[in-house]
């Protein structure tokens, strides 16, 4: 099937007007045909073995939602320490002012789970690298995150939460590692550059001195 | 930025007509200015903290394919030891038949890495879960995989090598981490579903049965 330039122009559009959003979701409901669709699409991507190990677990109730921003805050006062102990007051200070999740303010949480046992103790490309099934989980992830942007939905992956949190509140069983809980719903705007890059951060790095050729940092082309 | 309906499809048809080739490549170039569009998609990926850990070696060399290749020999005839042993000799005899990968044949090999080290010892985002840089590189090739599709280009991952052999082979310090060999060119055609359901390794798993409610299993909507 052939993807025609405009669909193509379609696809960079999407990749580069999406964002991490943490401080712009709206209340506004998400259609149930909508969810579906986007949860269609991370069910779709690549999987080591065609292992598919990823379940998805919608959050909508406020209890469920209220217990996982009390697991955020622990874990980012612990991560505030890190820094004001290992980098410096002056980061620990600024890493304090950012507003980092927007679990309450997003009307659906979705925590992308992976279960390392699923279809067999023996995985068709997981022998070498073992990891390979929770980088199957972490592509379902991205690919939710191009189709909610390609909705206009925003999203927001808050990786500052304890996984042993995540499971009890969650009730996950222990053989099912959580990857992410990500946040989504309708925003206010979408802006033009990464939060961290704006507020600086840290500044993009260049494209051009990430890429070698043939070997590692001694051939350009 | 709003997407339009037709733009959202787009993505969609490009989400759902990805593949994981390794057997369709085709020996046609791919200009210059078309490798630097996907590895502009993937370097616009998510990363932890604004971290962008990727770095991306581009293989054109056919001594340095001829490695890889062998290294991935090596890899699978471990592999199809452990299916037989621990799977049985179907499944084993089965494997052995697949082809897994497409490096000689496919014009460009890209290895995409991740260096834990960048921006510093405390990256904003990893304090709870040390893993999340590998999985930002893991956005990055999903991107890419995305993109490459967009440009009616092929991709598949090969992931049955050895890290320690990619490390070698392609000069890789000690301290960046191979995440993914990917063999990418233009393809006779995009298969409609995935080889290993085709071929009968594994089914499609229902999306409503990986799909809970507030709570692991325990509510449906």
């Amino acid at each position: 099937m052939k993807i025609t330039d405009d669909e193509r122009d379609a696809v960079y559009k999407t990749i580069f007007a999406r964002r991490d959003v943490r401080r712009e979701f709206e209340p506004d409901k998400i259609p149930e045909e909508v969810l579906m669709r986007i949860l269609t699409a991370a069910h779709h991507a690549p999987s080591v073995g065609f292992m598919q190990p990823w379940d998805f677990i919608v959050v909508k109730d406020n209890a469920v939602k209220n217990n996982i921003k009390t697991a955020f805050e622990s874990a980012h006062e612990k991560a505030a320490k890190i820094f004001d102990e290992k980098v410096g007051k002056e980061k620990g200070e600024k890493y304090k002012t950012l507003k980092l999740e927007g679990i309450l303010e997003a009307p659906i949480g979705i925590c992308v789970t992976c279960d390392r046992t699923r279809n067999g103790p023996v995985v068709l490309g997981r022998t070498s690298i073992p990891e390979m099934d929770l980088f199957s989980s972490v592509c379902a992830i991205q690919n939710l995150w191009l189709a909610a942007r390609a909705e206009n939905l925003g999203m927001g992956w808050v990786s500052i939460i304890e996984n042993d949190d995540l499971q009890k509140i969650l009730g996950i069983p222990e053989h099912i590692i959580p990857i992410a809980y990500l946040c989504i719903g309708y925003v206010s705007q979408f802006k033009d550059k990464p939060d961290l890059e704006t507020l600086g951060w840290l500044p993009r790095e260049n494209l051009q001195s990430l890429i070698h050729y043939n070997q590692w940092n001694t051939e350009k082309a």
